[in-house]
Protein backbone atom coordinates (compact mmCIF):
# COMPACT_ATOMS: atom_id res chain seq x y z
CA UNK A 1 0.00 0.00 0.00
CA UNK A 2 2.16 2.35 1.64
CA UNK A 3 5.30 2.33 -0.87
CA UNK A 4 4.15 4.77 -3.37
CA UNK A 5 4.67 7.36 -0.29
CA UNK A 6 8.68 7.60 -1.36
CA UNK A 7 7.21 9.79 -4.03
CA UNK A 8 5.55 12.40 -1.24
CA UNK A 9 8.89 12.41 0.61
CA UNK A 10 11.33 13.24 -2.37
CA UNK A 11 8.88 16.00 -3.35
CA UNK A 12 8.75 17.29 -0.12
CA UNK A 13 12.71 16.91 0.06
CA UNK A 14 13.19 18.47 -3.42
CA UNK A 15 10.79 21.75 -1.71
CA UNK A 16 12.62 22.47 1.30
CA UNK A 17 15.79 22.20 -0.73
CA UNK A 18 14.92 25.21 -3.23
CA UNK A 19 13.39 26.86 -0.21
CA UNK A 20 9.95 26.62 -1.63
CA UNK A 21 6.57 26.28 0.81
CA UNK A 22 5.58 22.54 0.25
CA UNK A 23 2.30 22.39 -1.09
CA UNK A 24 -0.20 21.06 1.29
CA UNK A 25 -1.31 17.38 0.56
CA UNK A 26 -5.05 18.09 -0.22
CA UNK A 27 -4.34 20.47 -2.95
CA UNK A 28 -1.29 17.95 -4.46
CA UNK A 29 -4.52 15.57 -5.18
CA UNK A 30 -7.07 17.72 -6.26
CA UNK A 31 -5.51 20.05 -8.73
CA UNK A 32 -2.17 18.11 -9.42
CA UNK A 33 -2.83 14.41 -9.46
CA UNK A 34 -4.54 12.14 -11.96
CA UNK A 35 -6.15 10.15 -9.16
CA UNK A 36 -8.21 13.93 -8.19
CA UNK A 37 -8.95 14.41 -12.20
CA UNK A 38 -10.56 10.72 -12.86
CA UNK A 39 -12.64 11.47 -9.36
CA UNK A 40 -13.73 14.26 -11.30
CA UNK A 41 -14.19 13.10 -14.71
CA UNK A 42 -15.66 9.97 -12.94
CA UNK A 43 -18.45 12.01 -11.28
CA UNK A 44 -19.41 14.16 -14.44
CA UNK A 45 -19.76 10.36 -16.68
CA UNK A 46 -22.45 9.79 -14.03
CA UNK A 47 -23.75 13.21 -13.92
CA UNK A 48 -24.35 13.67 -17.51
CA UNK A 49 -25.79 9.84 -18.52
CA UNK A 50 -28.17 10.22 -15.31
CA UNK A 51 -29.40 13.71 -16.19
CA UNK A 52 -29.68 12.80 -20.15
CA UNK A 53 -31.63 9.44 -18.87
CA UNK A 54 -33.50 11.79 -16.34
CA UNK A 55 -34.76 14.07 -19.09
CA UNK A 56 -36.29 11.39 -21.38
CA UNK A 57 -38.45 9.69 -18.80
CA UNK A 58 -39.34 13.46 -17.09
CA UNK A 59 -39.50 12.85 -13.15
CA UNK A 60 -42.34 13.44 -11.36
CA UNK A 61 -40.66 15.14 -8.43
CA UNK A 62 -37.75 17.40 -8.20
CA UNK A 63 -34.64 16.36 -6.44
CA UNK A 64 -34.82 20.14 -4.27
CA UNK A 65 -36.07 19.18 -0.30
CA UNK A 66 -39.44 20.26 -0.03
CA UNK A 67 -40.42 23.11 3.00
CA UNK A 68 -40.33 20.73 6.22
CA UNK A 69 -38.32 18.03 5.02
CA UNK A 70 -36.04 16.62 7.30
CA UNK A 71 -32.88 14.79 7.03
CA UNK A 72 -34.10 11.99 8.44
CA UNK A 73 -38.10 12.36 6.98
CA UNK A 74 -36.80 13.92 3.13
CA UNK A 75 -39.79 15.16 0.62
CA UNK A 76 -38.85 16.28 -2.65
CA UNK A 77 -40.76 19.22 -4.81
CA UNK A 78 -43.27 18.22 -7.40
CA UNK A 79 -42.15 19.18 -10.62
CA UNK A 80 -45.55 20.52 -12.14
CA UNK A 81 -44.91 20.96 -16.25
CA UNK A 82 -42.72 23.16 -15.46
CA UNK A 83 -39.06 22.83 -17.93
CA UNK A 84 -36.34 20.74 -16.39
CA UNK A 85 -33.11 22.15 -15.14
CA UNK A 86 -29.75 20.98 -13.54
CA UNK A 87 -28.31 22.97 -10.43
CA UNK A 88 -24.68 23.17 -9.82
CA UNK A 89 -22.62 24.94 -6.87
CA UNK A 90 -19.31 26.97 -8.56
CA UNK A 91 -16.01 26.84 -7.01
CA UNK A 92 -14.45 23.37 -6.65
CA UNK A 93 -17.59 22.17 -8.49
CA UNK A 94 -17.49 22.96 -11.90
CA UNK A 95 -14.24 25.70 -11.29
CA UNK A 96 -10.35 25.06 -10.32
CA UNK A 97 -9.48 28.36 -8.42
CA UNK A 98 -6.18 28.11 -9.61
CA UNK A 99 -4.85 31.30 -9.11
CA UNK A 100 -6.39 31.65 -5.59
CA UNK A 101 -4.99 28.43 -4.49
CA UNK A 102 -1.76 28.32 -6.01
CA UNK A 103 -1.80 32.37 -3.80
CA UNK A 104 -2.47 30.50 -0.99
CA UNK A 105 0.25 27.74 -1.00
CA UNK A 106 2.46 30.11 -1.86
CA UNK A 107 1.60 31.71 1.74
CA UNK A 108 1.67 28.76 3.87
CA UNK A 109 0.17 29.34 7.55
CA UNK A 110 -1.70 32.77 6.48
CA UNK A 111 -5.14 32.69 7.53
CA UNK A 112 -8.64 32.81 5.73
CA UNK A 113 -9.28 36.43 4.64
CA UNK A 114 -12.32 36.94 3.00
CA UNK A 115 -11.82 40.42 1.42
CA UNK A 116 -9.06 38.43 -0.11
CA UNK A 117 -11.16 35.87 -1.84
CA UNK A 118 -13.44 38.73 -2.32
CA UNK A 119 -10.50 40.43 -4.92
CA UNK A 120 -10.01 36.63 -6.00
CA UNK A 121 -13.65 37.19 -7.22
CA UNK A 122 -12.91 40.47 -9.06
CA UNK A 123 -9.96 39.86 -10.46
CA UNK A 124 -8.65 36.30 -10.68
CA UNK A 125 -11.18 35.65 -14.03
CA UNK A 126 -8.26 34.07 -15.94
CA UNK A 127 -7.07 32.26 -13.63
CA UNK A 128 -9.28 29.55 -12.96
CA UNK A 129 -9.86 26.27 -15.26
CA UNK A 130 -12.75 23.46 -15.51
CA UNK A 131 -12.81 21.09 -13.74
CA UNK A 132 -11.90 18.03 -15.26
CA UNK A 133 -14.91 16.48 -17.13
CA UNK A 134 -17.35 19.42 -16.73
CA UNK A 135 -17.42 21.36 -19.42
CA UNK A 136 -18.28 18.24 -21.98
CA UNK A 137 -20.90 17.14 -19.30
CA UNK A 138 -22.52 20.49 -18.96
CA UNK A 139 -22.81 20.13 -23.25
CA UNK A 140 -24.34 16.77 -23.31
CA UNK A 141 -26.68 17.88 -20.72
CA UNK A 142 -27.99 21.32 -22.70
CA UNK A 143 -28.15 19.32 -26.13
CA UNK A 144 -30.64 17.49 -24.05
CA UNK A 145 -32.63 20.67 -23.36
CA UNK A 146 -31.81 20.92 -19.78
CA UNK A 147 -31.21 24.38 -18.72
CA UNK A 148 -27.98 24.42 -16.63
CA UNK A 149 -27.60 26.83 -13.53
CA UNK A 150 -25.45 27.61 -11.31
CA UNK A 151 -25.82 28.48 -7.44
CA UNK A 152 -22.83 29.85 -5.93
CA UNK A 153 -22.01 31.80 -2.58
CA UNK A 154 -19.90 34.51 -4.68
CA UNK A 155 -20.92 37.55 -4.36
CA UNK A 156 -24.08 39.00 -6.67
CA UNK A 157 -21.77 42.52 -6.27
CA UNK A 158 -19.30 41.02 -8.58
CA UNK A 159 -21.79 39.27 -11.17
CA UNK A 160 -19.95 40.74 -13.89
CA UNK A 161 -16.41 39.01 -13.22
CA UNK A 162 -18.15 35.69 -11.35
CA UNK A 163 -19.96 35.70 -14.87
CA UNK A 164 -16.77 36.13 -16.98
CA UNK A 165 -14.89 33.38 -14.63
CA UNK A 166 -17.60 31.17 -16.22
CA UNK A 167 -17.86 31.48 -19.17
CA UNK A 168 -14.18 32.61 -19.59
CA UNK A 169 -13.78 28.34 -18.42
CA UNK A 170 -16.29 27.42 -21.59
CA UNK A 171 -18.88 26.38 -18.47
CA UNK A 172 -21.17 28.75 -19.49
CA UNK A 173 -23.87 30.28 -20.65
CA UNK A 174 -24.22 31.95 -16.73
CA UNK A 175 -25.76 35.41 -16.69
CA UNK A 176 -26.79 36.43 -13.24
CA UNK A 177 -30.55 36.47 -13.30
CA UNK A 178 -31.35 33.81 -14.99
CA UNK A 179 -28.64 30.93 -15.08
CA UNK A 180 -26.26 32.20 -11.95
CA UNK A 181 -27.58 33.02 -8.76
CA UNK A 182 -25.18 34.40 -5.70
CA UNK A 183 -24.70 35.18 -2.58
CA UNK A 184 -27.60 38.04 -2.08
CA UNK A 185 -29.74 37.02 -4.87
CA UNK A 186 -33.70 35.56 -3.23
CA UNK A 187 -32.12 36.35 0.36
CA UNK A 188 -29.47 37.52 2.24
CA UNK A 189 -26.39 35.22 3.20
CA UNK A 190 -24.88 32.19 2.08
CA UNK A 191 -27.87 29.85 2.93
CA UNK A 192 -28.11 28.26 -0.82
CA UNK A 193 -32.18 26.95 -0.11
CA UNK A 194 -33.94 30.47 -0.66
CA UNK A 195 -32.56 30.34 -3.99
CA UNK A 196 -33.16 26.96 -4.97
CA UNK A 197 -36.31 27.28 -3.54
CA UNK A 198 -36.72 30.18 -6.35
CA UNK A 199 -35.48 28.29 -9.16
CA UNK A 200 -37.93 25.95 -8.16
CA UNK A 201 -40.43 27.85 -8.68
CA UNK A 202 -39.84 27.70 -12.49
CA UNK A 203 -37.67 24.68 -13.17
CA UNK A 204 -38.12 21.22 -12.11
CA UNK A 205 -34.66 20.27 -11.25
CA UNK A 206 -33.52 16.92 -11.91
CA UNK A 207 -30.09 17.05 -10.60
CA UNK A 208 -27.53 18.63 -8.52
CA UNK A 209 -24.01 18.77 -8.37
CA UNK A 210 -21.98 20.32 -5.14
CA UNK A 211 -18.17 19.89 -3.18
CA UNK A 212 -20.27 21.08 -0.17
CA UNK A 213 -23.33 18.78 1.50
CA UNK A 214 -25.03 22.91 1.67
CA UNK A 215 -24.80 22.33 -2.21
CA UNK A 216 -27.57 20.12 -1.41
CA UNK A 217 -29.62 20.92 1.32
CA UNK A 218 -29.11 24.15 4.19
CA UNK A 219 -30.36 21.40 6.89
CA UNK A 220 -27.06 19.82 6.90
CA UNK A 221 -25.27 23.09 7.92
CA UNK A 222 -27.83 23.32 11.02
CA UNK A 223 -25.57 24.89 14.00
CA UNK A 224 -25.37 21.87 16.40
CA UNK A 225 -25.21 19.01 14.11
CA UNK A 226 -21.84 16.73 15.49
CA UNK A 227 -19.67 15.74 12.85
CA UNK A 228 -20.51 11.74 13.39
CA UNK A 229 -24.06 13.25 13.08
CA UNK A 230 -23.30 14.90 9.87
CA UNK A 231 -21.57 11.78 8.37
CA UNK A 232 -24.39 9.92 9.01
CA UNK A 233 -27.51 12.04 7.83
CA UNK A 234 -25.43 11.90 4.09
CA UNK A 235 -23.89 8.37 4.79
CA UNK A 236 -26.44 6.02 6.24
CA UNK A 237 -29.62 7.98 6.33
CA UNK A 238 -32.83 7.92 3.91
CA UNK A 239 -30.47 10.92 1.62
CA UNK A 240 -27.85 8.13 1.11
CA UNK A 241 -29.61 6.74 -1.88
CA UNK A 242 -29.63 9.97 -3.74
CA UNK A 243 -25.39 9.97 -4.32
CA UNK A 244 -25.22 9.54 -7.74
CA UNK A 245 -28.79 9.02 -8.39
CA UNK A 246 -29.66 12.97 -8.50
CA UNK A 247 -27.12 14.47 -6.06
CA UNK A 248 -23.78 14.39 -7.37
CA UNK A 249 -20.83 15.46 -5.10
CA UNK A 250 -17.44 16.64 -6.04
CA UNK A 251 -14.37 15.73 -3.83
CA UNK A 252 -12.81 18.93 -2.30
CA UNK A 253 -10.09 18.31 0.43
CA UNK A 254 -8.70 21.48 0.35
CA UNK A 255 -11.39 23.85 1.69
CA UNK A 256 -14.99 23.63 3.26
CA UNK A 257 -17.74 22.41 5.86
CA UNK A 258 -16.50 19.03 5.92
CA UNK A 259 -12.89 19.92 6.96
CA UNK A 260 -14.20 19.87 10.89
CA UNK A 261 -13.24 17.34 13.60
CA UNK A 262 -11.03 16.70 16.29
CA UNK A 263 -9.43 13.01 16.74
CA UNK A 264 -12.19 11.74 18.69
CA UNK A 265 -14.85 12.84 16.60
CA UNK A 266 -13.21 11.72 13.00
CA UNK A 267 -12.39 8.57 14.66
CA UNK A 268 -14.60 6.20 16.30
CA UNK A 269 -14.06 5.10 19.53
CA UNK A 270 -14.16 1.46 18.66
CA UNK A 271 -11.55 1.32 15.69
CA UNK A 272 -8.50 2.59 17.34
CA UNK A 273 -5.15 0.86 17.42
CA UNK A 274 -2.08 1.49 18.96
CA UNK A 275 1.06 0.37 17.85
CA UNK A 276 2.62 -2.53 19.71
CA UNK A 277 6.23 -1.34 19.66
CA UNK A 278 5.57 2.20 20.08
CA UNK A 279 7.27 2.56 23.38
CA UNK A 280 11.03 1.43 21.00
CA UNK A 281 10.56 4.21 18.82
CA UNK B 1 -18.12 29.60 -1.00
CA UNK B 2 -15.66 30.31 1.93
CA UNK B 3 -17.38 30.81 4.59
CA UNK B 4 -17.98 27.87 5.93
CA UNK B 5 -13.96 27.67 7.08
CA UNK B 6 -15.17 29.32 9.97
CA UNK B 7 -16.01 25.65 11.29
CA UNK B 8 -12.18 24.59 10.30
CA UNK B 9 -10.98 27.52 12.46
CA UNK B 10 -12.94 26.59 14.88
CA UNK B 11 -12.34 23.15 15.30
CA UNK B 12 -8.84 24.20 15.21
CA UNK B 13 -8.98 26.29 18.37
CA UNK B 14 -10.85 23.57 19.82
CA UNK B 15 -8.17 21.18 19.24
CA UNK B 16 -5.27 23.43 20.73
CA UNK B 17 -6.98 24.46 23.51
CA UNK B 18 -7.32 20.28 24.27
CA UNK B 19 -3.72 20.28 23.55
CA UNK B 20 -4.95 17.31 21.25
CA UNK B 21 -3.22 17.15 17.80
CA UNK B 22 -4.88 18.49 15.24
CA UNK B 23 -6.37 16.05 12.29
CA UNK B 24 -5.01 16.73 8.97
CA UNK B 25 -7.50 18.38 6.88
CA UNK B 26 -7.58 14.99 4.72
CA UNK B 27 -8.51 12.24 7.30
CA UNK B 28 -11.08 15.20 8.43
CA UNK B 29 -12.54 14.95 5.31
CA UNK B 30 -12.04 11.17 4.05
CA UNK B 31 -13.00 9.83 7.79
CA UNK B 32 -15.09 12.40 8.92
CA UNK B 33 -17.11 14.50 6.81
CA UNK B 34 -20.59 13.69 4.97
CA UNK B 35 -19.13 14.64 1.78
CA UNK B 36 -15.92 11.88 2.13
CA UNK B 37 -18.98 9.80 2.56
CA UNK B 38 -21.20 10.67 -0.42
CA UNK B 39 -18.28 10.24 -2.84
CA UNK B 40 -17.88 6.67 -2.25
CA UNK B 41 -21.15 6.13 -1.75
CA UNK B 42 -21.33 7.93 -5.31
CA UNK B 43 -18.52 5.22 -6.73
CA UNK B 44 -20.11 2.41 -5.89
CA UNK B 45 -23.47 2.78 -6.68
CA UNK B 46 -21.85 3.75 -10.12
CA UNK B 47 -19.36 0.58 -9.68
CA UNK B 48 -22.65 -1.65 -8.75
CA UNK B 49 -24.96 -0.56 -12.03
CA UNK B 50 -22.01 -0.81 -14.11
CA UNK B 51 -21.15 -4.00 -12.98
CA UNK B 52 -24.77 -5.75 -13.25
CA UNK B 53 -25.84 -4.13 -16.32
CA UNK B 54 -21.78 -5.30 -18.13
CA UNK B 55 -22.51 -8.65 -16.47
CA UNK B 56 -25.60 -8.95 -18.57
CA UNK B 57 -24.63 -8.05 -22.27
CA UNK B 58 -20.78 -9.78 -21.51
CA UNK B 59 -18.27 -7.40 -23.00
CA UNK B 60 -15.71 -9.00 -25.61
CA UNK B 61 -12.64 -7.37 -24.02
CA UNK B 62 -11.82 -6.93 -20.33
CA UNK B 63 -10.70 -3.78 -18.68
CA UNK B 64 -7.50 -4.82 -17.95
CA UNK B 65 -4.72 -3.38 -20.15
CA UNK B 66 -2.49 -5.95 -22.87
CA UNK B 67 0.71 -6.73 -22.76
CA UNK B 68 2.29 -3.71 -24.81
CA UNK B 69 0.11 -1.21 -24.05
CA UNK B 70 0.78 2.22 -23.49
CA UNK B 71 -1.05 5.13 -22.05
CA UNK B 72 -0.96 7.03 -25.29
CA UNK B 73 -2.45 3.42 -27.10
CA UNK B 74 -3.96 1.34 -24.56
CA UNK B 75 -5.15 -2.41 -25.91
CA UNK B 76 -7.25 -4.60 -23.74
CA UNK B 77 -6.88 -8.38 -23.21
CA UNK B 78 -9.67 -9.97 -24.78
CA UNK B 79 -12.08 -11.63 -22.58
CA UNK B 80 -12.85 -15.40 -24.61
CA UNK B 81 -15.59 -17.18 -22.68
CA UNK B 82 -13.61 -16.93 -18.89
CA UNK B 83 -15.62 -16.07 -16.33
CA UNK B 84 -16.77 -12.66 -14.85
CA UNK B 85 -15.07 -11.08 -12.06
CA UNK B 86 -14.16 -7.40 -10.68
CA UNK B 87 -11.01 -6.28 -9.43
CA UNK B 88 -10.66 -4.42 -6.37
CA UNK B 89 -7.86 -2.99 -4.47
CA UNK B 90 -8.01 -3.15 -0.70
CA UNK B 91 -6.69 -0.08 1.40
CA UNK B 92 -9.04 3.08 1.25
CA UNK B 93 -10.60 1.15 -1.80
CA UNK B 94 -13.08 -1.25 0.06
CA UNK B 95 -11.35 -0.70 3.70
CA UNK B 96 -10.92 2.58 6.02
CA UNK B 97 -7.88 2.18 7.58
CA UNK B 98 -9.19 3.62 10.85
CA UNK B 99 -7.25 2.46 13.61
CA UNK B 100 -3.87 2.91 11.91
CA UNK B 101 -4.81 6.45 10.68
CA UNK B 102 -6.40 7.38 14.11
CA UNK B 103 -2.76 6.30 15.46
CA UNK B 104 -0.84 8.50 12.88
CA UNK B 105 -2.79 11.29 13.76
CA UNK B 106 -1.76 11.36 17.23
CA UNK B 107 1.77 11.29 16.29
CA UNK B 108 1.87 14.52 13.88
CA UNK B 109 5.53 14.91 12.32
CA UNK B 110 6.03 11.01 12.87
CA UNK B 111 7.73 9.97 9.25
CA UNK B 112 6.16 6.83 7.85
CA UNK B 113 7.66 3.43 8.70
CA UNK B 114 6.91 0.25 6.71
CA UNK B 115 7.65 -1.73 9.96
CA UNK B 116 5.13 0.25 11.89
CA UNK B 117 2.20 -0.27 8.81
CA UNK B 118 3.71 -4.07 8.58
CA UNK B 119 2.68 -4.61 12.09
CA UNK B 120 -0.87 -3.17 11.72
CA UNK B 121 -1.65 -5.45 9.28
CA UNK B 122 -0.91 -7.80 11.60
CA UNK B 123 -2.39 -7.00 14.79
CA UNK B 124 -5.04 -4.37 13.09
CA UNK B 125 -7.88 -6.49 11.46
CA UNK B 126 -10.94 -5.31 14.32
CA UNK B 127 -9.65 -1.48 14.14
CA UNK B 128 -10.99 -1.51 10.12
CA UNK B 129 -13.99 -0.28 8.78
CA UNK B 130 -15.25 -0.96 5.19
CA UNK B 131 -15.40 2.21 3.24
CA UNK B 132 -19.58 3.52 2.70
CA UNK B 133 -21.33 2.63 0.25
CA UNK B 134 -18.76 -0.92 -0.92
CA UNK B 135 -20.69 -3.54 1.19
CA UNK B 136 -23.76 -3.31 -0.48
CA UNK B 137 -22.20 -3.20 -3.41
CA UNK B 138 -20.06 -6.02 -3.41
CA UNK B 139 -23.14 -8.08 -2.27
CA UNK B 140 -25.14 -7.08 -5.48
CA UNK B 141 -22.25 -7.91 -7.35
CA UNK B 142 -22.19 -11.29 -6.33
CA UNK B 143 -25.38 -11.64 -6.60
CA UNK B 144 -25.51 -10.85 -10.08
CA UNK B 145 -22.90 -13.97 -10.88
CA UNK B 146 -19.68 -11.90 -11.11
CA UNK B 147 -16.44 -12.98 -8.82
CA UNK B 148 -15.45 -10.11 -6.37
CA UNK B 149 -11.44 -10.03 -6.26
CA UNK B 150 -8.84 -8.21 -4.29
CA UNK B 151 -5.70 -7.03 -5.67
CA UNK B 152 -3.69 -5.54 -2.67
CA UNK B 153 -0.11 -4.70 -1.42
CA UNK B 154 -1.11 -5.75 1.37
CA UNK B 155 2.01 -8.42 2.36
CA UNK B 156 1.58 -12.66 1.76
CA UNK B 157 3.18 -13.44 4.47
CA UNK B 158 0.52 -12.00 6.75
CA UNK B 159 -2.21 -13.47 4.50
CA UNK B 160 -4.49 -14.71 7.18
CA UNK B 161 -4.81 -11.68 8.93
CA UNK B 162 -5.65 -9.86 5.82
CA UNK B 163 -8.47 -11.67 5.16
CA UNK B 164 -9.96 -11.47 8.46
CA UNK B 165 -9.48 -7.59 7.91
CA UNK B 166 -11.76 -7.87 4.97
CA UNK B 167 -13.76 -10.44 5.74
CA UNK B 168 -14.41 -8.92 9.24
CA UNK B 169 -15.64 -5.98 7.61
CA UNK B 170 -18.35 -7.74 5.85
CA UNK B 171 -16.00 -7.00 2.73
CA UNK B 172 -15.51 -10.86 2.25
CA UNK B 173 -14.88 -13.90 0.78
CA UNK B 174 -11.58 -13.21 0.93
CA UNK B 175 -9.22 -15.78 0.41
CA UNK B 176 -5.76 -15.65 -0.69
CA UNK B 177 -5.30 -17.47 -3.53
CA UNK B 178 -8.44 -17.23 -5.07
CA UNK B 179 -10.09 -14.14 -4.48
CA UNK B 180 -7.59 -12.36 -2.42
CA UNK B 181 -3.86 -11.24 -3.89
CA UNK B 182 -1.13 -10.45 -2.22
CA UNK B 183 2.22 -8.52 -2.32
CA UNK B 184 4.25 -11.37 -3.13
CA UNK B 185 2.26 -13.35 -4.89
CA UNK B 186 2.56 -13.80 -8.65
CA UNK B 187 5.70 -11.89 -8.67
CA UNK B 188 7.93 -9.53 -6.14
CA UNK B 189 7.17 -6.53 -5.36
CA UNK B 190 4.53 -3.64 -5.20
CA UNK B 191 4.20 -3.48 -8.95
CA UNK B 192 0.27 -5.03 -9.65
CA UNK B 193 0.31 -5.28 -13.47
CA UNK B 194 1.97 -9.48 -12.88
CA UNK B 195 -1.23 -10.19 -10.57
CA UNK B 196 -3.73 -8.67 -13.19
CA UNK B 197 -2.19 -10.95 -15.97
CA UNK B 198 -2.32 -13.83 -12.95
CA UNK B 199 -6.29 -13.04 -12.34
CA UNK B 200 -7.13 -12.35 -16.19
CA UNK B 201 -5.83 -16.10 -17.34
CA UNK B 202 -8.43 -17.44 -15.06
CA UNK B 203 -11.24 -14.36 -15.79
CA UNK B 204 -12.86 -11.85 -17.73
CA UNK B 205 -11.99 -8.95 -15.78
CA UNK B 206 -15.11 -6.67 -16.17
CA UNK B 207 -14.28 -3.68 -14.25
CA UNK B 208 -11.81 -2.71 -11.32
CA UNK B 209 -12.00 -0.04 -8.42
CA UNK B 210 -9.23 1.46 -6.51
CA UNK B 211 -7.37 4.73 -4.72
CA UNK B 212 -4.43 4.72 -7.08
CA UNK B 213 -4.23 4.86 -10.58
CA UNK B 214 -1.38 1.57 -10.14
CA UNK B 215 -4.45 0.02 -9.06
CA UNK B 216 -5.42 0.50 -13.25
CA UNK B 217 -2.14 -0.20 -14.53
CA UNK B 218 1.75 -0.25 -13.54
CA UNK B 219 2.18 2.47 -16.24
CA UNK B 220 1.19 5.45 -14.38
CA UNK B 221 3.78 4.60 -12.22
CA UNK B 222 6.57 4.98 -14.15
CA UNK B 223 9.90 6.56 -13.35
CA UNK B 224 9.84 9.83 -15.01
CA UNK B 225 6.32 10.45 -15.50
CA UNK B 226 5.98 14.07 -14.20
CA UNK B 227 3.58 15.37 -12.62
CA UNK B 228 1.58 17.06 -14.93
CA UNK B 229 1.77 14.32 -17.56
CA UNK B 230 0.34 12.06 -15.33
CA UNK B 231 -2.68 13.72 -14.75
CA UNK B 232 -2.63 14.04 -18.62
CA UNK B 233 -2.65 10.77 -19.21
CA UNK B 234 -5.47 10.23 -16.69
CA UNK B 235 -7.58 12.89 -17.45
CA UNK B 236 -7.18 13.69 -21.26
CA UNK B 237 -5.76 10.41 -22.83
CA UNK B 238 -7.93 7.83 -24.56
CA UNK B 239 -7.81 6.60 -21.06
CA UNK B 240 -10.19 9.35 -19.76
CA UNK B 241 -13.34 7.78 -21.06
CA UNK B 242 -13.10 4.52 -18.54
CA UNK B 243 -13.38 6.32 -15.31
CA UNK B 244 -17.17 5.20 -14.29
CA UNK B 245 -17.03 3.27 -17.63
CA UNK B 246 -14.87 0.24 -16.15
CA UNK B 247 -12.66 2.00 -14.02
CA UNK B 248 -13.65 3.22 -11.12
CA UNK B 249 -11.56 5.51 -8.50
CA UNK B 250 -11.87 5.88 -4.73
CA UNK B 251 -10.80 9.58 -3.25
CA UNK B 252 -7.93 9.67 -1.37
CA UNK B 253 -6.27 12.69 -0.25
CA UNK B 254 -4.34 11.16 2.96
CA UNK B 255 -1.28 9.43 1.40
CA UNK B 256 -0.49 7.82 -1.93
CA UNK B 257 0.97 8.66 -5.56
CA UNK B 258 -1.09 11.49 -6.00
CA UNK B 259 0.68 13.36 -3.40
CA UNK B 260 3.36 14.79 -5.09
CA UNK B 261 4.37 17.94 -6.57
CA UNK B 262 6.08 21.36 -6.27
CA UNK B 263 3.76 24.90 -6.44
CA UNK B 264 5.35 24.68 -9.89
CA UNK B 265 3.95 21.16 -10.77
CA UNK B 266 0.32 21.20 -9.30
CA UNK B 267 -0.24 24.99 -10.44
CA UNK B 268 0.02 25.43 -14.13
CA UNK B 269 2.37 28.83 -14.88
CA UNK B 270 -0.69 30.11 -17.05
CA UNK B 271 -3.10 29.77 -13.64
CA UNK B 272 -1.81 32.58 -11.36
CA UNK B 273 -2.73 35.10 -9.44
CA UNK B 274 -0.96 37.45 -7.11
CA UNK B 275 -3.48 39.37 -4.19
CA UNK B 276 -3.28 43.13 -5.45
CA UNK B 277 -3.52 44.06 -1.89
CA UNK B 278 -0.91 41.94 -1.02
CA UNK B 279 1.67 44.32 -0.06
CA UNK B 280 -0.58 45.99 2.70
CA UNK B 281 -0.96 43.24 5.18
Amino acid sequence: MKILLAFASLAAATAAQAQEPRVPSGMQWLYGSGEGAATSIQAYHAFRDYVVAAARHRPRDSVVLADGATLAAPRFLPCGRRPLAVVLDADETVLQNLGYEYDDASHPGRPYDQERWNRWERTGANAVAPIPGAVTALRAIRRAGVTVIFNSNRLAAAAAENEAALNGAGLGPARHGSTLWLQGDAAPGSAKDPRRAAISARYCVIAMAGDQLGDFSDLFNARGLSVSDRRRAAATGPLAGLWGNGWFVLSNPVYGSGLRGTIDEVFPADRRWADPQQGNR
